[in-house]
């Protein structure tokens, strides 16, 4: 539709996720009226961020040297092992301030549909991690949907044979929600998983 | 939050329209998963937009050379003026084929409460256009909202003294909609515009 540059910066914003052709039009076209200097640091930004950006070798999670901060950190518990699916996850929980153990980030949660079995996971290396015995409890924190239930499944049943505790993230109602809007199976949760407080 | 390479990216993209930080970091997250050579593209393609687009001398429209495909091309007609708010307005109108004329893109539209004014948009280069007495019908097709409609009324105090034809879009029902869902201007609009069948 538009002369060759402008069209090939528009397919190629529409391949991102979450941008379809009228935001990578949108994009494109603020782009074309923006500051070079401004376009070049995305540009720049973009190419670095390639180039010096790694996965953790430990973990998994995303690092700009052989092992991520939260790894080198010699002050992070080494008994205590937090499973993620992705590195976000591990920004989430870091920014809760609540988990003094290491990180290990998944790549992903097994998903049969979209053809991710536990090989393209790194369960492997997680179980290369348990050998020294270092580690007493791993804390399964996939996401409370299939996938990541489905991951926690499969995880606990490879893990509680090595004699490591295994635990769960707690599901239950979200803290300042509403009773009326929570769904059946949170609900239902909550109630399974009360406490006594007296 | 995040080591920083990435937090950059994060950043740059959360400066693009529509883009917030949830869309941010996945689609930072997504590049750093996506292969290099695909990254790599989208970063050229940032950077050639930039260096090979500009807006034609003569229309406004985005244009690889001095001037844009459509005021190059010699069979479009010299005296139809089609007067819209930006490039992309151009690409929808030329998807009609409906039109033969040339375009004069003004980049914008009148809009006080964002310190757009008259002197923002290519208006004077409008009026040098029509200088040469070539133009007989100028259609002012801005958007049909506040900013559109008011530009479109500066336009035409402008235009009707220099004994130029000046038209505008008809206003109406969209075509496959239906009236119950048609909202009280628009079916005001209707009715003023209806046309005699018999």
């Amino acid at each position: 539709m538009y002369d060759g540059a402008v069209q090939d910066l528009i397919d190629e914003l529409g391949h991102l996720p979450g941008i379809g052709p009228k935001s990578a039009q949108r994009i494109a076209f603020h782009l074309l009226s923006t500051d070079p200097t401004d376009v070049r640091r995305l540009a720049d930004a973009i190419i670095t961020v390639k180039e010096k950006v790694r996965f953790c070798a430990t973990c998994g999670n995303v690092a700009e040297s052989e092992q991520c901060r939260i790894c080198a950190d010699p002050r992070r518990a080494e008994d205590l092992l937090c499973v993620v699916e992705e590195p976000k996850d591990v920004v989430v929980i870091e920014r809760t301030r609540e988990f003094r153990g290491r990180y290990h980030v998944l790549g992903g949660a097994i998903d049969p549909m979209n053809g991710v079995g536990p090989d393209d996971l790194r369960i492997r290396e997680l179980l290369t991690r348990l050998g020294d015995g270092k580690v007493e409890e791993v804390i399964i924190a996939t996401d409370p949907n299939i996938e990541g239930e489905a991951t926690a499944t499969y995880l606990t049943r490879m893990l509680v044979p090595l004699g490591v505790t295994v635990s769960r993230l707690a599901s239950g109602l979200p803290v300042g929600g509403d009773l009326e809007y929570a769904d059946e199976v949170t609900l239902g949760r909550a109630f399974e998983g009360r406490r006594t407080v007296s």
